[in-house]
């Protein structure tokens, strides 16, 4: 089977348009072959049914820990410092390669059933994550995370090198689902000594970076004072600002550090969930849209979250970007999706997020004969203020179809739950 | 049937804590007629499967304007007078007995879906909503809401006869499942001299009030201006905060509002969703429940959510409460669950929202069995953090089964969601 149409639905399109079309997916290049009126799309081998549905770009996740779903719900309603240090982190130590396997696959299995196409994940043991992004039919961007601070030198020194290695060995690996990058933690948990070291070594072999920027005043603050000059600013002078660059949370940024995103073409991922959930405070998103930098989405780990359904994070984002600027305009619906589109999409370097001609085949349908999605005055305003995960009906990625009808087809779904909640039992009981 | 065994599942008590038990329902007297290890429970005439099962209250909505759902995404992204004035009060104005009836039964649908045993319902037509939550066999505390600004004395002291019609006629119908009050929409939108007059025509007959205060800072500076004091202490001045009052948001509240509260007794109702998106502020939870208020939940109209979901409103609570307080461990999960369920029906007046013998049999069992929530860490934070009104499994309320796996037994599901749909469009084409 090469061809695949997706037959009798609506079509969200780049403009934010939603028009009765039929979507023709070439498995074999995993692209859209065609997008348009029913009458003109050409025949294809199979047919998927998206009647009372709507077709929509794969939703992407541009900034978790997808292992951590091991430790949803573990521990909530905590200080951050507390939380981290206290829960958190024990537990993480305890981790086998296994046990993130377990967690992963966990992970990608709630990311298949909400229509997540792709993500974006930084972790330990990303060998395994690769495997399992391999095997579920997925595309991440994923990398090895940095923390030098409690190390001593050849400890902090091994994590570097371990980062630029993941990020060498996996790069194109899954067909080219998966890309990677360095990535330290964060400008205040990666001492500057490695930053100064290290980053050249990724920018001469042309790799990207990810890292934590401007989450909480905690982070900020002795940036600041140490520095003598914003978090962004310190970065920029490390060279950590490039456009292939994509920072997550950005929370605590003045208009200097907008307009340094913006002008580096440095995206920023907007995580407002565990934004809110560990009241890091509210991004500036839309003065970042209005800017012109290129906002995308992401869930976090389910640890401060505690899920990764994208739809959730998309109600947030609107939500919270209202409250942010006292604006019930603000971050409307359409700017929402975008986000968690093409936005999420383009600091990831896919070429996904939008159904069109050539692009990405990373698709998902969502069930619109709902309740909660009756009347259909308009379905953008749906997709971000009523949809949820659970109204997926059909994931598709790179032009495969991972879930059909609700069922996910890459994942043994009863097992991944098993495996997960025993292992999450015994790594808890290991710490404890 | 007289008894029904809710069998295999666990079973949130009212501590707050989760254990392994069996619930026996009287579906004569509609109560909890025992609760407790499964070896000790009686046998019933019927069982409910619970298994893979989380047994909890039925959530409680203590504020909401059923009906529109019709309006769900009709205009979102808009300032609230804006909204209101150009938007919904048109297409409202055009609202038949019948438009209202299909509005509601859709809402009554959504509820059932995703857990909701009982609501507050503030609108028009409310004989409607009556006959509707006979039908669907919910329980709702109700009332005609009033609005005197805009009208001439005949048409307002109609509207407020009205609603004291609808408050002394309704009151325990549906075989006592459904309650009412008087209903003043607001303290800026009813004029002082009507207050004045029925607010004590309403005591005399010993009818509870509720009404929306202190949502906005719009609605609260011309009352400071004018009255001299806040909106609340010009309430408790018009002998609206009695013990049975409720009012909905109490976002813009200052700490002797809080004192106030307590003191008379009067509940809040949170509706952190709608007070998100129309940008109308952070209502300061903690310290409402820190002096003892009685706060429930509630999700405001579908316009400004846009969804009637219960599980999402928690999520919003907790996150939201942890940002108004820049402390994570404000607003925890345990908290968040007590106002969706005892709190709220406190509010409202009803025994519900616990799993106690004597109690209403109004319950959820919501399936645990999800990628999405597992692990099993703590189900009282997935409840609040996780878990999401498609996760139900089975609704009761009454003692009645009105959704047995999955399909909702009281309405025609696939009826109210054609003439919902229907009468949505043809009541904005006419306002158009």
């Amino acid at each position: 089977m090469t061809k695949l149409r997706i037959a009798g639905g609506q079509v969200l399109r780049p403009d934010a348009s939603v028009e009765r079309a039929d979507v023709l997916v070439d498995s074999e290049s995993g692209d859209i072959a065609a997008v348009g009126d029913p009458d003109e799309v050409p025949e294809g081998d199979e047919t998927l049914d998206a009647e009372d549905g709507l077709v929509m770009p794969g939703l992407v996740n541009a900034h978790t820990h997808a292992a951590m779903t091991l430790l949803r719900g573990y521990a909530d309603d905590k200080e951050l410092d507390a939380w981290l240090q206290e829960d958190i982190w024990p537990v993480e130590a305890e981790f086998t390669p296994e046990d993130v396997r377990a967690g992963t696959e966990l992970g990608l299995l709630e990311m298949i059933r909400s229509g997540t196409t792709a993500f974006a994940d930084m972790y330990f043991h990303e060998e395994e994550v690769v495997e399992a992004v391999e095997d579920a039919g997925l595309r991440a961007r994923l990398g090895y995370g940095i923390v030098t601070v409690g190390k001593d030198e050849e400890g902090a020194r091994e994590d570097c090198e371990q980062s630029l290695e993941v990020a060498r060995e996996f790069d194109g690996a899954a067909d080219g689902r998966v890309k990677t990058a360095f990535m330290p933690h964060s400008l205040t948990t990666v001492g500057e000594e490695y930053l100064r070291e290290f980053v050249p070594e990724a920018r001469e072999d042309g790799i990207a970076l990810h890292y934590h920027a401007n989450e909480t005043t905690d982070e900020v603050d002795p940036i600041v004072e140490e520095e003598g000059q914003r978090p962004l600013d310190y970065a920029r002078e490390l060279d950590m600002t490039d456009e292939s660059d994509f920072v997550a949370h950005g929370v605590h940024l003045d208009s200097t550090e907008i307009d340094l995103l913006a002008e580096t073409g440095t995206s920023v991922v907007h995580c407002p969930a565990s934004n809110m959930k560990l009241a890091s405070g509210m991004a500036p998103v839309q003065k970042l849209l209005d800017a012109g930098v290129t906002v995308g989405l992401g869930t976090d780990g389910t640890a401060s979250n505690n899920d990764l359904d994208v739809f959730d994070e998309m109600r947030d984002a609107a939500m919270v970007g209202k409250l942010a600027e006292n604006d019930a305009s603000a971050v409307p619906a359409e700017s929402v999706v975008r986000m968690a589109t093409e936005g999420s999409a383009s600091a990831l370097g896919f070429d996904s997020g939008r159904i069109e001609e050539g692009a990405n085949a990373d698709l998902a349908v969502v069930d619109l004969d709902a309740a909660h999605l009756t009347p259909h005055h308009d379905l953008v305003s749906h997709l971000v203020y009523a949809a949820r995960g659970s109204d997926v009906r059909h994931t598709l990625c790179d032009g495969a179809v991972l879930m059909r009808d609700r069922e996910v087809l890459t994942l043994d779904a009863e097992a991944v739950r098993e495996r997960a909640e025993r292992r999450a039992a015994a790594a808890v009981e290991r710490a404890e």
